[in-house]
């Protein structure tokens, strides 16, 4: 089953997508209540620079539960990426680079093989240029590392990054450009860099997800379409992503949601002898028809409905401090020990 | 009264701010009821582009109702520049330029004197550059202008652009920047191009408003905030701009009100017996009392609440459709008959 | 015997590389004499944009003596790509799509096989970035042509573009990028766009060379450097350039032997008994010992010698216009009859 | 007398132009003899990063003898920043950020006046976008100042930043801009950021000028042209640069001298019997008469001449390391303690 798939089911099910794993889970908890959905595992680890949640998805049947292919998805909590604080920054990026060895370490990619970043989603619209900033940012280092000689390749791997655009300035699909390096080149490792979608406005530039699951960028020309995962390319793929955009059509559903659950209205009611929302309103708990929520996000989002994105307005300064910590923590965590300067030198005297 | 306070008593009588004054009339006809806003004239012209309607706030009274400055505001319906149909783009071109030449008339500014276009926004934020990427397309004559002979310059205006950036980039305000090159150049016209906020996702990308009421740009520095406007430039001030984003706030509380109002319902109730809404639900005309809107709203956008926009997927070749047909409508629209090659020849030849 | 060899043993002989056939025979027939080349044959067509010269180097012999691969290349004058000048810019772009088209035809590419453009080199650096900012207006439709019915296909070509950026952004070399995406998209024909160096700045901005020989793009990584031609790829390859740099040495070198050769003074001499070039300089017709210029090389372009350019000043805004001109003629080039409009209602109409 | 007209004469006495104060020292020296250039003092520092040179032009006379106007010329040579190591380049950063310090000592530019930088030159063309990718990547913090309490403020001063483009980008002098700017706002200093044009190709990328004696930007528009100089705006001007760039004119000059001069042979000739250049050379000490070399500077540099520009292949690292480094020397030199999280704390904390 595709990731499409899966995702439409569960769609259909749950209501608004998020790319997030840790969102897809707590959606279906609070639905189907616990104990954990089958074939799916949680742990956490509380750090300074905050939560880690790691979520397994073991089996088929979790990944279908879940709308999300199977594999290992971590969450880092990090408020810190909104603050603009350097120093704060830094920690989230040595974060990031400890949890990118760790699920290289799972995965077996050997120190000194090749690793591709390749920075999904389009440089010419801010929320969407996470990828191919953070691939600018990135240390790149392939083409020193196979002039060095071996002495001045130590702790170093042979790093490449590219940032193909999206199929509207390409006319290719991003995973064909992909597949073709791969075949070519035979890299150990590939990296997808992407800005996600998150439910939940809390999540928006504050949490970091890495997986080994595989992604599936965009939209598809005809029926070619096809995902960058591990069974498309043969190699492991390692997908790193932090929500900028939540979906238009997802916050306006939650707000009437609740509205009409009076959900989070913890304090009594104003007024004595009033429901909880005032004379005249639906009772606590009722919920929305769903042809009545549809004719309601179509008044107020025609004619873009599902393409208009929510965004903040100083996405420009919180993505580019997003692309520079996850390109630090690439930087940290794909090679044993980069000294660029070493490895130029290296190369340079090796010519 | 500055644009500031009166825009902030608006939002407090009327609810969500528009930059479009048409979008402010229907709000307040809607809610007063007709006959006309006091001091408000409104005529309208069908093209084959579609409707210009002209708003024409005359007194103090009816920019106060309004929520805006008094002035003259035309707004041209152009579903075109969402068409991506160059044919199409040139006609509304052109109508933009009908529209400048009968502004300059109007504020009788001198065929040949000095205008001064400014590129308002964020060059970084796609949503927000439309300013810039317009006086990047636009074509700059003024240096050529004064080094040819007088015989060289017929038809033609000296015509400067430029794009400030905004004051988290440059720790400037731009009405500082503006008012110092004013005073210096002291041109005939100041030209503001700016991306809006409507307050219905229709108007988005659909809609050219041009103004001679002056605006006010961005967030200010302590209390040295002031605005770019006849009255504190000296010179007449066009203001051009095309809406990019709706503000989440305003679109949630508009999915809100049309729940609980059951409005744009026409259709009879899906279930016979039941109300509008199904059962449960609020009759049709409620409305919602302003400390839960304001809760809801919390949940849905917190922590970003009023810094978060909304704004179409194709934000990068919409405002890049958008700033073309912005620069060829002030190209054609700001000289009697610009002939760029007559006017580089006479320059190089005079030197 | 690759294209780098070939070029390596020319300039062992002849001096300065240049990327234009056409100087490369006015240089060996300079110095080895009339008649022609063996294995190389030239015809020239008189335009009003300009002389269209085309040398086809029929024999591994001609490609030898001319330090280029066999094929044909067509070298096309127009000084208009410097003029500025939109109307003559468009007559250009005219002749380079008419001539793309008799390459198509003599190439056998048929009319709906996939093109995938590629810009070589590196946006970064405005005189490198020809490729990559021609991609950047480049009409590309394959996603829309795959998308469409046949009916909606008539007259088109599905094509796609990519700038991948060069070996010091990406780690990769250009070739093993497109190699790898020829191998996934079998596309019918490859385009490559760059920037060309050429030997005499005279050529600069005036000359556009389209050819079916296949390039070797850039510096290369250890030995795996390879090219871009019809026999490492399997599909025609067009390569088509401007030239926007000489390089320092050239320039510097031919000033000190036209200085030695008292070339160029058909003038007599100044004063009568002195030489050409008054006394105590070298008699008409000296050259220069290799190590004296090779000295005095080094003294003035030390310590950069081969990576210095020289390039124009006002390259920004030449290098747009000869951008958006190859774009055009490409656009014109590919299709028998590109109409966007109908291409993308029609794939729209499709879905 | 303006510098323009202090530099036209300086050329036609010593030939190419430099905008480094020390190069042009050592061409009057090396042409008049010494001792010093009477009204012009140097004194030298000796750093682990590199020499500083300080040429003191203190009066008018020497101003003329220099082609400069009058004021001090700190250079600090700083091969460092062609190295592309980030270490060295901090100590690069370290001693332009004491540099400064010591000029705002002397010019008496007090703590906390404001100062504005501002980014010379053209973001579109690599060579000559230093000053604006600087401005980039400066810390601006006036509009935080404004709003904290006085106690946030301590140790810093309020910093703006503006790239205004260039004459063909705006159609505006830059003076002008910042003419008015100055006017507006009062700043206690404005620094501009600018590349430069080097004599010799060793100073390409490893020079820091600081000047206090102002420039004058690009060309002028008909005879409105004038400086940015104390002079002019009434408020000291520190202006800072590096060497992107030496004229195509000026290197080729060069080689045609040295040839005719046998400068830089200190090695015996060749062959016995033979000169320094071989036989049909002529003699070491020889100069080449002005119209001979105008001829062959035209032969070789033909259409562009003077508007053709060297730089290196790589200028689009270089550029961005110097102006990353230039941006953290003024970030350091301009403020007595840079605290921006405890800026921006205090001034989100005052609202």
């Amino acid at each position: 089953m595709t990731l499409e798939a899966l995702q439409d089911e569960w769609v259909r099910k749950y209501g608004p997508r998020t790319d997030l794993a840790l969102e897809a889970r707590e959606v279906v908890i609070q639905r189907e209540g616990p104990p954990e959905i089958p074939g799916v595992a949680v742990e956490t680890e509380r750090t300074d620079v905050g939560l880690i949640s790691r979520v397994v998805i073991a089996t088929e049947e979790g990944g279908r539960a879940m709308g999300k292919l199977p594999g290992r998805y971590s969450t880092i909590d990090a408020p810190a990426l909104r603050s603009r604080d350097a120093e704060q920054l830094e920690k989230v990026a040595a974060l990031i680079a400890r949890e990118i060895r760790a699920f290289l370490a799972e995965l077996r990619v050997p120190p000194q093989a090749d690793a591709i970043v390749i920075g999904l989603g389009n440089w010419n619209s801010t929320p969407d240029a996470l990828g191919p900033r953070t691939v600018h940012h990135l240390t790149v280092t392939r083409h020193f590392f196979y002039m060095a000689p071996p002495a001045g390749r130590a702790g170093m791997r042979p790093v490449a990054g590219l940032s193909p655009g999206v199929l509207g300035i390409t006319g290719l699909e991003t995973a064909e450009i992909v597949q073709g390096l791969v075949r070519q080149i035979q890299p150990g490792l590939v990296v997808c860099v992407d800005a996600l979608a998150a439910r939940s406005t809390e999540r928006l530039l504050t949490t970091v997800q890495i997986s080994d699951a595989g992604i599936q960028p965009g939209s598809g020309v005809g029926n070619k379409r096809y995902g960058i995962t591990r069974a498309t390319l043969g190699v492991p793929v390692l997908a790193i992503g932090v929500p900028t955009v939540v979906h238009a059509t997802t916050v306006v559903s939650d707000g009437l949601e609740r509205l009409a659950a009076g959900g989070g209205f913890p304090r009594p009611a104003p007024l004595p002898g009033a429901g909880a929302f005032g004379a005249g309103f639906a009772p606590p708990g009722s919920t929305i028809p769903p042809p009545v929520k549809r004719e309601v996000l179509e008044q107020v989002l025609q004619p873009f409905m599902g393409d208009l994105i929510m965004t903040p307005k100083e996405i420009d300064v919180l993505v580019e401090d997003a692309a520079e910590t996850l390109a630090e923590g690439l930087d940290n965590g794909l090679h044993e020990e980069l000294d660029l300067n070493r490895l130029i030198l290296s190369a340079v005297g090796a010519r």
